[in-house]
């Protein structure tokens, strides 16, 4: 693996372990997935060229290649790295979009297309990030992989419109919230872990080792965006690269404040647009949601899911270190910055 | 044909023709595509329903859906109804996303999805029209349609950057106004060509029948494009449906003006940008452009590129029917109210 593809990927505490425990044919696979990455970015013109190269090469965990890769197993067969570049085409497109649409500056420590070229060109270089993904999954020649990663785009825009439509909301039950979850990080995550059953050995695209490595994705991105809102409210900033409580400026009901006010009527009462206007107010609030206990009953909710991927992977005959390459993630994506 | 469809496939002058030309199965096809549409949109969740519903049902030409099966001749297979309508849901997602840019209010006499529920909300329903296109391409089985598709949505996205790029420019060669029609329009027409020929009877399959019909597609996309920024200088606006010269407000260079230029040295120094600030200028340079001849040698190249899209139809032997009607598909995107 290159420097530059080992330092993307460095986000994930425990990568240095997966990476061990993934073979050596892992690492080979993410430094492919960067290059092709690279080379999309390349290979479209002008005009969309710097765009697409700045975001492709602005990096990121690749976490979601990584579990490709890891379902695929060691005799990953061809379509492989494609499905890996695809998952991770479809990802930073929405990114791309959800700067636009958050107005954001920064991401990753970087301009965003959004800040260096304007709405306009943002909105377009998702778009063509959107459809390399699928020009590059229709490359293996598997429509059901190409079903599989437009449902969960599918799923992904209907998760942002539903987090949209919640915002600065009062009453967003925990159930909903775990839906959101679900549709706008965990269907990404599953369709990863299928498609890394599709392209891997004969043995794992049976329809059982299918449905439960998609149902381990499912649960990890659960986890995964639960530890997310965690993340927000109990920082540090140094750490996340961002100031507590920005999910509270922005309106978006995550687990941490829907428990803290099932404990605290006077927080249940609050109005976050006018309680909430400025990163002291959001620093404030996140200091009594911490008070509640939220961040721990939060973080225990994370883990119940990490425990459930782990269970999925009992009902298929993983070899073992394919198997432990998984359970490492799992536990890193509640681990991160712990 | 349902009254419904007839309506929305009126804005082709010909269409009546046609639907004449391409025999009983076609009005079949074009209502099966509109019930499709219509299931899509109320098949995924209550937050994205009503605004991909809105979209989905606010009708259009479906002018390309008409050319799949047009291309896809009489005997059109089973996936050629999947094809016209993920065509369909490519063109309606970039419409979605130009009006999120536009901050358009209408489009064809409804309000828009950004007029009705915002920019978020209007940029997550395009990104959901874009990959349930893809969706629907893959249930056909076919990697090769899905390919098509997304490389011609590819080009769209490049086509809208350049449009973008180009805007307020005093220096656009007509070779870069062409190369930009292509992109932004011509591409999906020959996706739509191509797409119709993959499930087409096997003869239509066939290498020389793609190129030509994919060849087809192109020039009748170009042709396409340069009349329609033709009517936005000519108008008159009560058959356009807006004022005379939008694109001259936005900025948007297009053929009219370029050989205006061309034409009169004082309009190459005029500055767009403090020239034309209102409807009142945007006219008066329309009346300005139209004093240079301009607008008849924009109409005489869409023409030339029309009766290139019918020579392109020399190369492959057609049933007669189906050319006929390919042939007023030709002349009908540039008979538009003339």
């Amino acid at each position: 693996m290159s420097a530059p593809a080992r330092q993307q990927a460095s986000g994930l505490a425990q990568l240095e372990a997966v990476l061990a425990a993934g073979g050596p044919q892992l690492a080979h696979l993410l430094t492919s997935t960067e290059e092709r990455l690279v080379q999309i970015g390349a290979s479209h013109g002008q005009e969309l060229g710097q765009h697409a190269a700045d975001t492709l090469s602005a990096g990121g965990k690749r976490l979601r290649p990584l579990v490709v890769f890891l379902c695929a197993g060691e005799a990953a067969g061809d379509g492989t790295v494609s499905a890996a570049v695809a998952v991770e085409l479809v990802h930073m497109a929405t990114l791309v979009h959800d700067d636009v649409l958050d107005r954001a500056p920064l991401r990753r420590g970087r301009a965003t297309v959004y800040k260096s070229a304007g709405r306009a060109a943002a909105t377009q270089t998702g778009d063509f990030l959107f459809s390399r993904a699928f020009a590059e999954l229709a490359s293996t020649g598997s429509p059901e992989a190409v079903k599989t990663l437009s449902d969960a785009a599918s799923a992904l825009a209907r998760g942002e419109l539903m987090q949209r439509a919640d915002a600065w909301s009062a009453d967003v039950p925990p159930e909903r919230y775990i839906s959101r979850c679900t549709l706008k990080t965990a269907r990404l995550f599953e369709a990863a872990c299928r498609l890394g059953a599709i392209f891997g050995p004969s043995a794992n695209g049976l329809n059982g080792a299918l449905e439960c490595l998609g149902s381990f994705g499912e649960k990890i991105g659960i986890a995964f965006q639960i530890f997310d809102d965690v993340l927000d409210v109990s920082g540090p900033p140094e750490r996340t690269g961002k100031h507590r409580g920005t999910d509270l400026l922005d309106g978006t009901i995550t687990l941490p404040l829907i428990l803290a006010r099932e404990r605290r009527p006077e927080l249940k009462d609050m109005d976050l647009r006018t309680a909430v206007t400025n990163p002291a107010e959001a620093e404030g609030l996140c200091e009594r949601i911490a008070d509640t206990g939220a961040l721990t009953d939060a973080r225990e909710e994370a883990l119940t899911y990490v425990q459930q991927a782990k269970a999925a992977l009992d009902e298929i005959d993983l070899p073992a270190r394919q198997r432990r390459a998984l359970e490492l993630v799992a536990d890193g994506v509640v681990e991160r910055y712990a």
